[in-house]
């Protein structure tokens, strides 16, 4: 595969660039370019570059409108609720944040509630600025059906990721974002182009039967991660992220979706909370106890420390040339 | 095995006699009866009168005050605090969960940090008296370190269960109560005894080795549901029940208890949602609509509705003979 070198500033201004030229006001493209920017620092390449070809589809179908302007609603102390009116997350996000962080801080336990976004990206950034702040992060969002219930042959769940961050002030918070899908489509299909099986519980294939052919799965539906108890996982995933905003669940978001090949409209709910005041002062020394304690087990990797030790390098990095021509051809 | 037939109030007539005789007051004792009648009720039976013996041995070596009066801290108008004291956890939840309810119907989400407890009961009961309301529960709890982090041979966490709750007006509530550890140490041990394996996952040997002979697996640490992924989520609720709350953390829980066969001391962790407020009240249909969508495929089972298919038989119960002798022993 052939590679392009791209300082992190290069790679910011190319996002920013082609939201730009593709209808998005300054303030949608930069919170894009952003996002974009921080997941190719921290060498998560398939939330970058990768995605600006469906961003840019669902700007030029007119589904997503790049020059929202979202709205707040304090609704209470607690509670704030962002409509995106049509935008990507990020914008969203960029609003929402600072003022769940806010609120957290006042009162010790708010809720961002997002309603009218397109979310194609990673959720970390959002528990992550969180995590930044002194504060515990969870954040979930639903998507379109591919994962069907333990017990079911059917797709409802969307792969519903949910995402916790812990501060650990001192070192990167400890955080994590997965999807609630055993495995996610693009890595079964890629099994299938290299003739890899997949683990028992990955899917089932077009007749509902268990499969461990990802060629087979790929024409069935995928499997929630941990069989019944996952399945619960992404249950709460899917309530909290449409039934607690009221936005649209991952069956709703399909039959409403124009199929651009960008993401549909959907909710996300973000919890922030603050161990200062739920815990008091002295949480610091009792967690970091904890986690040294974790960090000591032989074969244990903190979750979010790999995205960490990438983001410490602020040199260059090295992209897919002919995906930075695909893009340079979107401007 | 032979059974006798006790009314739902001989249940609870029982367990609080024999609470009051082991040195607990009327609050304390009824608080435990509550909860041994309540999941008896539900066929819930590991969580009923199974566990007074070991309620009994907490007591009389004086690990658990049977006497001990929980005082509420008020933190902020979204925090309640409260310290059991040394008080078994039911009668700390019996004065935390009204005050949660009502900051929860207020301002829409908050967040009940119970220190000071021992918890030997499902969890099940504190996220449905938030469900009955019209709110939202999410409880967990942390325990004695039995379970391996993902990738590590030692026992970090507890069998960490986690609860979540979901109104759903007309009908029960969605609530499902697991532990995040593949399988309870009990099930473990039942499957020695019975001769059959467990499922790969379940948990490692002696040695670190990973095993389905449940007699290996019973002299060296059970596995987190699912892998890396509920290793996750295992660790999220060590963080919320131990971090959060300030209280011990599952290792240093095992390093303060005295080892007399009842819980260690522990908090928990439990925040309550009001969809009324967050998504607005059109949410009912919203909601009932995907949970009729997700009961019409076939094979889903909606969590919880087992134990209140059960709950609708007012009539006698049927308990092991020998369980109730033993705990008329005890009174």
């Amino acid at each position: 595969m052939s590679m392009v070198t791209l300082e992190l500033d290069d790679i910011y201004q190319l996002a920013y660039d082609v939201m730009l030229a593709n209808g998005c006001d300054r303030d949608n493209a930069a919170a894009l370019a952003d996002i974009i920017c921080r997941a190719e620092r921290d060498g998560s390449h398939s939330h970058g570059l990768f995605r600006v070809p469906g961003y840019v589809k669902a700007l030029r179908s007119g589904k997503v409108d790049g020059k929202a302007k979202p709205t707040v609603k304090h609704v209470t102390p607690a509670v704030i609720q962002i409509d995106g009116n049509g935008c990507f997350a990020p914008l969203a996000q960029a609003v929402g944040l600072p003022l769940l962080a806010d609120a957290t801080g006042k009162i010790g336990i708010a809720a961002l509630s997002l309603v009218g976004i397109h979310h194609f990206a990673a959720l970390w950034p959002e528990t992550e600025y969180l995590a930044d702040r002194g504060f515990v992060g969870l954040a979930c969002t639903a998507y379109m059906p591919m994962v069907a219930p333990a017990g079911s042959k059917e797709a409802l769940f969307g792969t519903n990721p949910i995402s916790f961050a812990w501060p650990r002030p001192g070192h990167g918070p400890v955080v994590y974002d997965m999807a609630t899908a055993a495995m996610a489509m693009g890595d079964v299909q890629i099994a299938a182009r290299d003739g890899h099986d997949v683990p028992p519980g990955t899917g089932l294939d077009a007749d509902g039967n268990p499969s461990t052919d990802p060629a087979a799965i790929a024409k069935g539906v995928l499997l929630p991660f941990g069989g019944y108890k996952g399945s619960a996982i992404a249950l709460m995933v899917e309530l909290l992220a449409a039934g607690l905003t009221g936005e649209q669940f991952s069956y709703e978001a399909r039959a409403t979706d124009n199929k651009d090949g960008g993401p549909p409209r959907g909710g996300e709910m973000i919890i922030g909370m603050s161990p200062d005041i739920i815990a008091g002062p002295n949480w610091q020394d009792h967690v970091e106890a904890f986690m040294q304690k974790m960090t000591s087990l032989d074969g244990v990797r903190m979750p979010g420390a790999r995205r960490h030790k990438n983001r410490l390098d602020t040199g260059p990095r090295q992209i897919n040339a002919a995906l930075v021509d695909t893009i340079k051809e979107l401007v």
